[in-house]
């Protein structure tokens, strides 16, 4: 391994900034991350990565996140560690929400110069790549003055003719998630507000919000199998992501709010956290869940083939319909939240923090 | 084109900080990167971009280089078009020293939420990508509280047996560099100092800071003809860079300081901005030349090939020996340079700003 780097350190870094003992950094990060697999023709240590295509079959896939300090983390309320998952995860989720398989990262970390620990986040990220099969094959470290910023890049390779796209979506489709809602926002109010609640309530909310698992097998097999017409991940929160996915699709869509699948955890804990449970599920985001659409007719194949690799069952949400909103249906009507945020809602008067 | 977004807004902007107007952002960033090439499946508007893989040939190169205000630059000398183009130009330049062909970038820009004209940066962007035929295909926007920070990360191809890297330099290589040294440290002291200096001689040094150009045709050519042993980009300032090299092969450099190209502007520039011009270029950084080494049998075949593509002749710089420092050699004798970064030379009390 070269001391020099793709990890490598932007000009100028060093002019005002260089991270304390950032060749030495380098190389700790490099050894965290393990050798690269043999199609990476060149990982760490070069003005670029390389990477032979020979074996690439498919469309690559290609996204980018950036967690940035104060906006979408609070190193009060998360270790490294867990930022580091959390960054790896974000993209992961993109790549599950296209069906497709994850094969390399790239890493741009800012750092504060009088920070310690980039190890620690180095760590994290290295867990989450070994679970979902990533290397983390270059990048570079930046100075940042104000605060951490962590961004991934990451690629993955999906089946051309079956790769999902938010664009899709039919009148008449049913849609559909791959897990319950609510809880990774249920989790940031419990960091937040500290309630009076049952210690291991805390822990399962606090670990879907610090630690998402994205939905990689379930996307692999929507697409493999042919059996969702659309489909995104759920990151900004449904009204918002379905919004995009109708957009996207040309279509509308319908909710019954008695129908909406609110995880028990949020139900048990939204009077504590003086929350309305219906919209941490809709509004609050980041459960990295996937959100698609599949036409009725495929329903019990859908429903088998979630079972035969031992996936939970997709739940239910709604229906797609004509029209380009998103309606929340209950008893007195019909509640447009094409693209609600949280922050629409004025949930309280803390919201602006979640 | 989708209202949402690969150009993606992470989870949780919204939450403490979305940008203004930051939908209606999006779609005008897309319009300024224009329609992409038909060899990308999904460009801005999906959960990742996609792209075809069935036309490419080669090892995929993959680097991603972040300018953070405050340390790469300041907007107080820089206008955001200028660094656009710049943030283009630095990773371009990655592509540049592995020989390779750029393809597709994405940006993920971090932005204060109270800024405006983040337009006038795409524009700088979209002016480097068209240039060198980049097409901007994705990414993400999110909020940066503390300061402006552009992340590009750029794809490009190389040929596999003929990709330019750091290690292959041999004893008894000659070194090269594809301009003059020098004129971008100068130009940014220009901008910090403003100098009594004649109007025509500030504008070229500070176009040589801000307006960087990557030498993607040196790059190709060297690694077509074969005739670079190793090569690398002159971003941190040369003594690092060279070392890098060094490292890299598993060998040592001697720069007659005599030889040392320095750009004339930089000599004539020198005394007005308290500057030693031999610091300048070789410490000063950012000139984005390539600095490559060749064995001397191929010297003849190197200069005809530069002319026949209507390129300055390759400036020569010192030679390959064994052992693994870089050395600066003068009447005096030899002084070790080996990964010497600017600051290093204490220069003078503004220095650490420069």
């Amino acid at each position: 391994m070269s001391r020099s780097d793709n990890l490598e350190t932007a000009a100028g870094q060093r002019k005002s900034g260089r991270l304390a003992g950032e060749t030495g950094l380098i190389g700790a990060l490099a050894e965290v991350f393990g050798p690269p697999p043999r199609a990476v023709v060149l990982g760490i240590g070069d003005d670029c990565a390389a990477v032979s295509l020979k074996e690439v079959k498919g469309n690559l896939l290609w996204t980018v996140d950036t967690l940035v300090e104060g906006v979408h983390f609070s190193l009060a309320y998360t270790t490294l560690t867990q930022l580091g998952w959390k960054a790896m995860a974000v993209n992961l989720s993109d790549i599950a929400a296209m069906g497709g398989e994850p094969l390399y990262a790239l890493l741009s970390l800012g750092w504060p110069p009088e920070r310690d620990l980039a190890l620690e986040l180095a760590q994290g990220l290295a867990q989450a790549a070994r679970e979902y099969g990533v290397a983390i094959i270059g990048g570079d470290t930046v100075a940042s003055p104000g605060q951490v910023a962590v961004t991934i890049t990451l690629t993955g390779v999906a089946p051309p003719r079956r790769m999902l796209r938010r664009a899709g979506a039919r009148v008449g489709d049913l849609i559909y998630l791959t897990g319950e809602l609510g809880e990774a926002a249920a989790g940031l109010l419990v960091l937040k507000r500290r309630p009076e609640l049952d210690a291991d309530l805390q822990a399962a909310l606090v670990a879907a919000h610090l630690a998402p698992k994205p939905q990689l097998a379930a996307g692999r097999l929507l697409a493999g199998q042919g059996l969702a017409a659309a489909a995104i991940d759920t990151s900004d929160g449904v009204a918002s992501d379905l919004y995009h996915l109708c957009l996207a699709s040309g279509v509308g869509a319908a909710i019954p709010a008695a129908a909406v699948p609110i995880s028990p955890r949020v139900l048990a804990a939204a009077p504590y956290l003086r929350a309305d449970p219906l919209r941490l599920a809709l509004m609050g985001g980041e459960d990295y869940q996937l959100l698609f659409t599949s036409p009725p007719r495929k329903a019990v194949r859908l429903h088998q083939a979630f079972a035969g690799v031992g996936l939970p069952p997709p739940l239910l949400l709604g229906e797609i319909v004509a029209g380009d909103r998103v309606l929340l249906i209950d008893a007195a009507g019909a509640v447009d939240i094409s693209g609600a945020g949280y922050d629409h809602f004025h949930l309280d008067p803390e919201n602006e923090a979640i």
